[in-house]
């Protein structure tokens, strides 16, 4: 199966927002072996919308379009399906019924958008939105050839990417012609090197070619390895990549914290509830980051207790006792404020490990001798504190999650050290 | 001028990259007054750019194509273009001779790559890269009526943008036959009401036709209407433009809260450093966003003490004293204490204002009394503490960025009707 995506939306023409959808199916189809011809965007316009279905139809035996479901004038998405398969808009029953059911009590809806969002093509197969009100559509195309769909997903990615793995997924793979191969990537995530660093050491696996091959990617605070083997075997795929996965860790160790969609955060909440330990933060630069991240993991209240935000020097004075003297002689951020905050923070919240974090978030507050970007991490738990000078490239935001995410690999690195040697 | 945005690359494709290219032309293109037609993608495949130059330059002006410039066998665009334009590929003295100044002595450089890397086609314009090594390239294209072009971009943005801003932008403007206007965007940005909501206050706006329009966008937690006005006058645009916005602000009131790329951490930061007003946080569901939110915003040290992350109970009634029959009888989700996590927080930092947030983020801890999503906000302040129940819906990151953003929302109005009173 060929298929062709289709961004419809006058706000990525005029670059206010950026297209990730296209990136996620995109994705998601390789790794279902279905490939993708092209990507195209268009805006809000009816006869545009038109004119690419008919294009992207000619050679292609799927079109994903997203966005344009919403209640609006100017969500014409549907409106454009409808003509294009050559069937009215009608009211859908089931889905207006449910969705009147789940908004009850809700305010802000308008009946009569409620009633427009469940105008949907005669005939189409409904998706279910778990997250927003509009409903996806999967149309069949009508051209008594070889079978031909058109997939209509919102545009809000936390709508379009769940509806997508939960339902539209396992529809497309019922209704496509048989695969010709299977499609493997697996994703190594490195902690605490750049990108550079990486590199040096997986030269070899970078010069790969298909059907196996390795690629490099840099996020703003870590370094993805990416695995793709393709086979006409799913049995020689999986061992193909699982031997490239066994090289790459041989080689990086510890720094690979995760695989595929994990988190640095989740890694960490996984390894404190497996071994029975609390954790909590007390954070300056990073100002509620590092806690945020650390909640953002459901569950995470096993194990974090709470966390201290303490951007006033005053709190980190009365509430954590750094002494007056520690403030003068080395200044708030320095390794005994660092050292400082992880131990204090521990010890008034009770809690088995603590985490400290001071620093210059910028763009203002730099010197020559501490620098915008520089900031002191420590992870205080039962064998004393430890603590780790750094110096972030990047803006405001991009330093504080860096810090963050180096305090928080920090402990992972420490709990991984305790389980080693109890295990020892 | 029209134009249309076409990135190279096979592993746009497959997902492995976000074209973040798109979003800054056509960005920088809005702003300039030249409208974009569409956004492509294809692969690394010669048959497949010509196809797509080919249908662009039907009805466009002018193609910008990112990517495919390298110096490697699959960067084939300025292939396809040579071809487009029918001029042979030859080498370019001037930028063979600076490349080779500007890489010796560096390693990993292979001389014939180096030199295939400056075949250009002939007469193409030479766009300087400060950053890497790929020059771009500005090609008319030859057909006898109205001028075309053709400009061709490296794929990395670190490279793409500043040859962009610095060189590609002023050549095109120099090009393009003389811009027919004017093009004026503004957004305002709504807080407090859904898109539904918003949508029912303007539907006459929302069916205006170019020159001017308003489009509506929603956002996690805000609503967008974005004005867009064109004219052969910028005086003429301006006025319009500002028109639609009083109109807008006059139905929707102290609901704006902000235009442009204004956050409303920042306006609250904004309105406390006009006051002279401190703030403090305490925070059990939304775990550390509130105050991180606060302290993405530069500055926010003038204003911000801290903030306390209750995560456990037990913070809750250690530190901040919420007496244990609270939490007995109406439990930790609560109006009550809400009530008692932003007034002791507010008394146990001295600070002017602080804001309790308590909430069930999910997805587990729901029931049927208090579900998944239901939170309790509260902002106290020299008049007393306000309180309000709220129901959010989404996924837990969904509902933690909601609940922040409505207390930070229910401070703003505070702090706005202070001043109003005070002004009275």
């Amino acid at each position: 199966m060929v298929a062709e995506i289709l961004a419809i939306g006058t706000e990525l023409l005029l670059g206010s927002i950026v297209n990730t959808n296209a990136r996620f199916l995109s994705r998601k189809l390789a790794e279902n072996a279905i490939q993708v011809y092209r990507h195209g965007t268009v805006g809000d316009n009816v006869g545009r919308i038109l004119e690419e279905l008919e294009r992207a139809l000619r050679r292609s035996d799927l079109v994903i379009t997203s966005g344009g479901l919403g209640p609006t004038e100017d969500d014409v998405t549907k409106r454009a399906i409808a003509a294009f398969i050559r069937k009215p808009l009608v009211l859908h029953g089931p889905t207006y019924r449910r969705l009147r059911q789940r908004l009850k009590g809700h305010t802000g809806v308008v009946p009569r958008l409620l009633k427009w969002q469940c105008h949907l093509p005669q005939g189409a197969r409904v998706i279910p939105n778990s997250v927003g009100t509009a409903p996806g559509l999967l149309c069949r195309v009508p051209n008594g050839k070889t079978p031909q769909w058109i997939l209509a997903l919102p545009g809000p990615p936390r709508e379009l990417e769940p509806m997508f793995i939960r339902h539209a997924l396992s529809l497309l793979l019922k209704a496509a012609p048989r695969s010709r191969g299977h499609f493997i990537i697996r994703s190594l995530r490195l902690s605490g090197l750049t990108e550079a660093q990486a590199a040096q050491k997986v030269t070899d696996l970078l010069k790969l070619k298909p059907p196996a091959t390795v690629g490099i990617y840099a996020k703003p605070s870590e370094v993805e390895l990416k695995i793709m083997v393709k086979d006409a075997s799913l049995q020689t795929a999986r061992r193909k990549a699982k031997r490239l996965e066994q090289i790459i860790r041989s080689r990086f160790k510890e720094k690979v914290y995760g695989a595929d969609e994990s988190s640095l955060a989740g890694v960490v909440g996984d390894l404190l509830r497996k071994k029975r330990k609390t954790l909590s933060v007390a954070e300056s630069c990073t100002g509620g980051l590092c806690s945020s991240l650390i909640t953002d993991c459901p569950g995470s209240s096993d194990y974090f207790i709470g966390g201290l935000v303490a951007y006033h020097h005053r709190l980190k004075t009365g509430f954590l006792g750094i002494g007056p003297r520690i403030l003068k002689t080395q200044g708030a951020v320095s390794a005994a404020s660092a050292r400082c905050l992880a131990a204090q923070i521990r010890k008034r919240f009770g809690t088995d490990y603590g985490i400290g974090i001071t620093g210059i978030a910028g763009p203002s507050g730099g010197s020559a001798q501490k620098p915008v970007g520089l900031a002191y991490l420590a992870v205080a738990g039962p064998r004393g504190v430890k603590t780790e000078k750094n110096l972030f490239r990047g803006n405001r935001t991009l330093i504080k999650l860096r810090a963050a995410h180096r305090a928080l690999d920090k402990l992972r690195l420490e709990l991984l050290s305790r389980g080693s040697s109890s295990a020892g």
